[in-house]
């Protein structure tokens, strides 16, 4: 839900201008626009504003003397291993599955590289990875969202990591290079989120492409390339398609949703959920999370739906179904979840009240007409990190979050236990591939099988493999 | 969700034996499961239980001096008209429809034979379709289930009704051939629910089948049947599966049941929900409705679930799943839900505590296993109707409703609102059959349109047909 | 909250008119308010209203020869017997109690009058009595409320119950009489509910008064004139005010209406509680209830209130706070609780829309202004007990419950546990008295002891009168 | 709820310590605990730990040329400004207040000292009553809870702030000198949150503490010294007492702890709500909020009691009654709530599982047995701000919040709009005071007039101070 479609660009050209320093204008069209988009590493800490070198040129050592990683500080290790265990608290499917390296080591000979957000909950993952016997290296899907401090502390048990927070557009490339062209070391996974690690390997290094066991991909982004390359009869590897799994649909909008929405106007704007109008637009998964939350937390909540069926079911659940001109002048915060574009018209905005705050948890930064409060008459306020007041000429002020862009992804951390069965479904997926029987898979996209879907729910729900066995 | 699947007997000798009083027994087997189960008609308050006078035996004449029908005793018209006013109040989507009637007539020439339950909402139904421009005869889908003051409120405004509570099976095939073999009138239309009275036509009467323009089938088995002859080139009539209609499939089960099971189980035992342990077995849209309505009562609930989704679904809505031994001694209340057979079994029956209720919301009378507290040593004691205490040697008493039949049916309304939305689909239905132009629907089954699915849901949020213009 | 306040009729003049056939007219104003409210027994189901003969008249024997009482028909025993069955089961507190009969006899000696409701929940509080080793004499403190059933079934086993459903003004002063005035047996404790077995005693038979034990009311009536009676130095016993007792206060009118509500709107009406428009006007205890369970079933809910604590509680609660006047064209029911007079006024149900629902929980039956309603130019329909249609001229229906009295008293039942927890205190009050060393208590009015209460509620939820010993 | 009681320290020896910079151990006994708690103030987005200098030691001005104010940096004073912003938005009770400042001007001549909080909610009253007509000298109520940047931007603006996050206690005396001891001004009302001020005034300057017109004061520690002040006839000011009016207990505890729980337990551990077990020890407002908000995100919530009629409210509000131990070993968050001593022990925590969490929202840090954990076998490790992993010789780990202390004053915001009751009640009580005819009040600690507090909700409800007029 969270990314936009982009076109796979089957551009000869583009890959010819190799990462350097001088390009990064240059390649401004090939990156994708999920590796852009702002992202809030919520327990970013410890800020190194202060040093302004790129890691690029720093020459670092872990504490076993290794440099084979290229992070912000190492020394930033220690703090990031403590949120890397807070994390661990509520990822104990992951942990579970750790076990099994006792035994057997699923991932033995296994050689991963990855390109996903780094965060602390990845590197619980890229942990387990390791314990069950594999070798991992990895760099980042987003140039803004990783904590440094993970990356540290990864870097100093000894996996490559080639990220930092606030890298170039040339940085992102000379990363996923750095992971994939090592001397002696060749990977035969991949795990990939965007498509971009993916693309490169296939566009720079396609012998070592043919030779990958399988690839993993988690974002729709991702996997439209992977079904283009299919389509074009390119993709000679097996590739899951991890976005699509049961478990993440029916999880993350809903549960994600209702929890997060709280979590991201509380941090922006301490405002009281208790006694306020609120209008959902919008009553799909995301809509529905969103209104549950605020109705429990005693918030009077108002949606709009076109569609009569989500319509009829939001009225069954107790909410009034109105049209957003009917309530825009008495609501004090505005929500939109349609993945629809210019859900709240500026025509609308102008009438809203003084102190309304309008945010956006749907698809995309269009459902708010953001850009029609860029006009003179209006002034805006930059009041917090992502909160600003958008002042009229009578001074009336409207709060507008994170610039219209998903306040869950900007303003709000995402539950560890949710990042938990992603990371889990990952896992499953790489083992899968690893293991399976020459001709269990082609050279296609496919759908985790279900029957894992439900060992990770069961390693979710009772932190084992076991078949349940009611009664 | 709320029958049972019966094969379609196409047994020729069957037909043969036509209907007479001595014809009972043989009949048996050819009387669909469904119009036999018993069935709650909780507005019965006038008795008539004095007047063992078989219907088929009197000769009655309404206010206007006809008497093409046949009730039970057509003074109890005034009575049932209080019925259907009531039930109008909640079904003003079918008023709506009315308004067409001033204008156009959507019906007139439609002669509609309709087999359904009988009771105030049909009525609003059949009255409707009158006022649309049809003429209608109608008689029951079930033996058992008809409101007899509604049925002679109805032959008073001059519906030939053919129908009272508690037929025979005789009785049953009798009032089907009243409603079909009529001198002088021929049916063009078939609304069924059940496929007794389709199955009927068919067999009795094909050269009056051969010509009807339409039938509107609601139940799962009259649907299933008309598959088999559609499958077998038999289905000379385009069909209309109301049963599958998304409209249905969203409403009925979660929002009704969500009402339904307090409703039931208050009426029953006047228990207090508060504070009371429950365990509802199975996690899918019933179970949903279920615990949703408990667990906003006050009650503590658990959840049993094999399917891992719904099973970490329930988890996230915050019931502990539980494996039904766990809390089999502790509960005060079991609902089964699951569709499955023998979920309660007698061993854990001899576990539950004294005073505890065990009731079924499910498929069929087999999740909880009644037949094995049939033995001796277990005294049973029907202290209300459809409320047994069955007694252990040691005196503890376990509560069992309904015989282990769905409480829904046997002890509990339904919602007006949603049988409201099951007859405007119906009309619907019709309407679209009898008016659309030759060749838009052939021999086949056909599920609602989308479109007039919408359509349905507009007349029951806004109550008019027009097109949403959101914004 | 459900009892009209009644002035204690110091009138020498009114007890010189003894019971008698003729006496009816001249006792009208003599009775109690609460002895005449309307009340539904739901449990009623033997009608048998075909026997005309009073039961004064009648000359009755149970089945071991006796025929000291006075019942409809002692035949209805064993159905009686099922009712007090079902009662049981949610009523573990009281038979707790009873346990402790085994070893001690905590009542042995206690000769006890009462005069309460007749219900199969008393009916336990009376054997329980009982069984603590009581001699009992019943009556009715109510001429419509007895459960005819189970006062034959009390009768069956021998205790001396003078009551039925329908009496007279006349039959109920004779009933209590012949509780207490017996050759041979003189009562030494009162259980009263509204106070007029009280008055019996104090006014007719002063030397039995003098030597009572104690006395305990549950009413706020029968409260007020002990009061009365303590102030004007009459009171020469000590007496229990079990109305007040903390337990009473916090658990009957919240917890015991958020699920009467539900009852008793789906008994008289049928209505889908989902996606209705609501407007409770009052947000004391008990539309704190209302609101909270209708809210649950999906109900969109405002309140009235002019309170500004209560109004910003509802409004933290996630009410929409409105005056009626905003609400009234658009909602489909109203539910007065704010024990005023003529909230809902004829001027404003003029204005209701077609098919509303208007009924009344809170104090007493003047919040609707039912009287206005009885004007020429409206019709009134009963459309089933307790439910009438008022239909304007334009043929507009308006749904009028219980004629604006208590819904919950009318139409639903009370739940047996609440019930449990008055009856258990009635109990443990009785003992308290009966056995309280001379001197703790003098001829005054007290409330429950505190170290009481919390052994009541223990029982309720640890069925056991233990001291809790937490951790 | 949130302050230690103290007692007032006659002591006069205290206060011929004259606060100076070799001071500060000396002082330690004299200073309100309140004024040491730590305290998050969430919004300290501008760390200014670079700048070491203490601000008494420097000199600023403001933009106005002038330096009556101490603050650690003038320059925030822009930022401040936004919070000031932000904080209006939810406070629109104290915006319509200031709307009279347009006609009367009420506080017109006040010259109040005020010592509280500096927050942005304070700067909004203090504003406000700026707006009135009142002068106004302001300090800090505690040594860490001051919002640097909104100091700055009160002194920006005039008004003269003593106050400072990270004062020394020697610091706190100072600041607090400094706004009551200015040449040619002296202050004529108090308001207070403490005592500590009115302490100050009342031992060093008793002729200005004479003629003061009136005190108000916010905290219950301060309540009880001015009780004990006024009880041994030493108060010669009328005192209004805010803390214990209607408005703030019936609102503060149950609607804020029902926000701050989630806010605060998402802050510090990031943790999905969904699907944990959590034991909430204790069931009275701070509980019944906590258990309402985590039940309303999906959490299974297990409730401990002592009380028996919180227990049963608990029981009907739908949460299993349990001692802590039968669930110590299963539950993965425990939140105390019950004002008592070690109700969580040492040899409780060792049995919780690995990952779990506590915390506390009762009344004091002595709930959870932190002490214990101080022992030479476990590891501390501070894994964020206010977050420690407390870590066991097996490698377990229990994450235990804010030391035990108060999660919602360390951990989260207190919504906005909570304070604005608080902040409106604080200054309607100023507005009373300053205005009451001679005579009104005596040298006394009085209540709010009732009067006074609908007066204040009808500002929250309405926006106004009008009389509601229902219907």
């Amino acid at each position: 839900r969270q990314r936009v479609q982009i076109q796979f660009v089957e551009d000869k050209q583009e890959f010819s201008r190799f990462p350097t320093k001088a390009g990064r204008r240059s390649l401004s069209r090939s990156i994708s626009q999920s590796s852009t988009d702002s992202y809030s590493s919520a327990a970013s800490y410890t800020d190194s504003s202060d040093d302004e070198t790129s890691p690029r040129d720093k020459t670092q050592l872990n504490s076993k003397g290794t440099s084979d990683f290229c992070v912000k500080n190492i020394k930033q290790a220690e703090f990031g291993r403590r949120e890397i265990e807070i994390a661990e608290q509520d990822m104990s499917a992951l942990i579970s599955l750790r076990k099994r390296a006792q035994g057997e080591k699923p991932l033995a000979g296994a050689k991963i590289v990855g390109c996903t957000h780094i965060t602390a909950q990845t590197a619980v993952l890229i942990e387990t990875l390791v314990a069950l016997g594999a070798q991992c290296r990895w760099t980042a899907c987003n140039i803004y969202s990783t904590q440094n401090e993970v990356a540290a502390a990864l870097s100093e048990i000894g996996v490559a990591v080639f990220a930092w927070k606030g890298e170039s557009e040339d940085d992102f490339w000379w990363c996923i290079d750095k992971c994939v062209n090592m001397e002696g070391w060749q990977p035969n996974m991949i795990l990939d989120d965007g498509g971009d690690l993916t693309h490169w390997v296939y566009k720079k290094y396609p012998n070592v492409f043919k030779k990958i066991r399988g690839i993993v991909e988690e974002s729709v982004t991702g996997v439209h390339r992977l079904y283009q390359l299919s389509k074009a009869g390119k993709l000679c590897v097996p590739a899951m398609n991890v976005n699509d799994s049961v478990t993440k649909q029916k999880f993350d909008n809903l549960y994600c949703c209702r929890e997060s929405i709280l979590d991201g106007l509380k941090r922006t704007t301490d405002v009281m959920f208790g006694g306020k109008q609120v209008v959902v637009c919008g009553y799909g998964e995301v809509g529905k999370g969103c209104t549950a939350a605020l109705k429990a937390m005693g918030s009077i909540v108002y949606v709009t739906e076109i569609d009569p069926i989500c319509a009829l079911q939001a009225c069954m659940d107790g909410f009034r179904v109105v049209k957003l001109n009917e309530v825009i002048r008495q609501v004090d915060v505005i929500i939109t979840c349609t993945g629809n574009k210019n859900v709240v018209t500026r025509d609308q905005l102008d009438r809203m009240k003084n102190g309304s705050i309008v945010c956006n948890m749907g698809h995309s930064n269009t459902e708010i007409d953001v850009a029609s409060l860029r006009t003179p008459e209006l002034t805006w306020e930059r009041v917090r990190s992502q909160v600003d007041h958008v002042i009229w000429p009578d001074g009336k002020r409207v709060i507008l979050l994170a610039e219209g862009r998903l306040l869950n992804l900007s303003c709000s951390t995402v539950p560890t236990f949710v990042l938990s069965i992603t990371a889990t479904t990952q896992a499953l997926a790489l083992i899968e591939l690893y293991n399976a029987p020459e001709g269990r898979y082609k050279q296609d996209v496919y759908l985790l099988p279900k029957k894992m879907g439900e060992s990770l729910l069961y390693l979710h729900l009772f932190g084992a493999l076991h078949e349940n066995t009611e009664k």
